[in-house]
């Protein structure tokens, strides 16, 4: 092609230099908000002492709503709103934006947030598997109307990497296993409170024990899409997700809006830390 | 319940006044885009001389960055995402919302884009019926692990209505046409310009022509969860999208940002038609 527009980032290879731009790039962060992102990449600042940590950070994709892109250094930080076709659309655009700008040796780090089963609210999940509904470890891709199957492993050795940067920092419980990502967050993920409902709370616990007893620690909407194109472009990647809440203890995120706060800031914390180890070893 | 927390609106029944706040709603329009949606609030706000459509409209969920949403008169204005995941949260709560609030006799309508099959660029597809990746027109649903198929079938009434305001207008080219849906923008769309393709240009263009063939119009990424929620729980349902390409001659999205803001337009000026005409008859 001799032009590429990646329109929902609104970049394109003639009006930008992807090179210059993102050459350096070599941590790549996702999560779902764009508030959650930029203020990750402001905690990246101050971590990586590249600035002060409150100055405000422009966001490279402000032509367009769709999503929202800060760069600090060589951390690339990108919202991917909610779900397996939102983050697709996005991957697909930034696997491609890599790919234009040259660069080699990228980790890339979901950090986002979750339900938990059977752990505290709190408590940090490193997925070692995203599985499905049906607990397998497969993303189904719809091409041309037929489904294909993919793998959705994750690198295991990052996740131990990321394993020991929590220890050490020795504020929160985390914990490696299974993450099930899903297509909805109240049917999809056995709520009683959504708008629909066609089973009993008995069902609901039955199935939520069945994915403890499968290794699901916690659900969350992305996991699968994001492993299995990682896995098929050779990118090393992780998703480090928060729990809001015990699942198998109800259904509503009820907690106050400072808890909240300090969760969602929790696997920030843990990648925060990770990307400086790396970058102090070099 | 004696709390409903509506989480990814920031709204609860214990802290807002729902009948008090939402109860006059008779119009629910949905979009993906919060900056478009914002944009057609205002727009209503002049065409229903409810005052300047000029003047800045605060975002009832400005307390979360998941969605937004405004309130014009009977109209609520709510983006939703993109993709199925997405926009099936917002409907859960917004469903809920319709009912803490006591709302009756509502109409809900998706504005929306999307990538055309065998029509001009700019045309508007009124959707009769969702169909998925293999023409069919339902939606799969997983519960508790297990696949629940939906009807997906919109009000033909309201689609018919709709066309009549088009020629009324008479500005643009308008079809009623069955709209698929996807859960990815490039693969599940058989673009050849993704980080992924795994099908030559032949392969492609033979799934489109099957998908004309099928009357399918257009092609995006939320009708079918739309379509079957609204069936479910009664809500007289349209879907109207403009298309910002012709999927048989091309995959990028190009055209220069002036005309893809004039498309964007298109849907809102029909919606905000049929509204106007719909509260000068009563």
């Amino acid at each position: 092609m001799e032009e590429d527009i990646l329109y929902h980032f609104d970049l394109g290879t003639v009006t930008h230099d992807f090179p210059a731009m993102f050459g350096d790039v070599k941590f790549v962060c996702v999560g779902g908000s764009p508030s959650r992102m930029k203020s990750f990449a402001q905690y990246i600042t101050g971590e990586l002492a590249l600035g002060d940590s409150k100055t405000d950070i422009p966001n490279i994709c402000a032509g367009t709503d769709r999503y929202a892109m800060y760069k600090v250094g060589p951390v690339l930080s990108i919202s991917h709103g909610m779900g397996i076709p939102s983050i697709s659309i996005m991957l697909h655009e930034l696997i491609k934006l890599l790919y234009h700008s040259k660069c080699s040796d990228v980790t890339i780090i979901r950090i986002g947030t979750s339900g938990g089963i059977g752990i505290n609210p709190g408590s940090v999940v490193i997925t070692s598997q995203s599985v499905d509904a049906s607990f397998r470890p497969q993303f189904e891709q719809i091409v041309l109307g037929k489904t294909v199957i993919r793998n959705t492993d994750l690198d295991s050795n990052l996740a131990l990497e990321l394993l020991k940067c929590s220890t050490e920092i020795n504020e929160f419980n985390t914990v490696i296993g299974n993450t099930m990502c899903t297509l909805d967050f109240y049917e999809g993920q056995a709520r009683l409170d959504g708008a629909l409902c066609s089973y009993t709370e008995d069902e609901k616990m039955q199935y939520l024990k069945a994915a403890y007893d499968a290794g699901v620690r916690n659900i969350e909407m992305e996991s699968s899409v994001f492993a299995a194109m990682c896995n098929i472009t050779g990118l090393r990647a992780a998703v480090v997700c928060v729990a809001l809440l015990n699942r198998l203890e109800g259904d509503q995120i009820s907690s106050s809006h400072e808890v909240l706060t300090e969760y969602q800031q929790r696997p920030q914390k843990l990648v925060g830390f990770f990307i400086k180890n790396q970058l102090t070893k070099k």
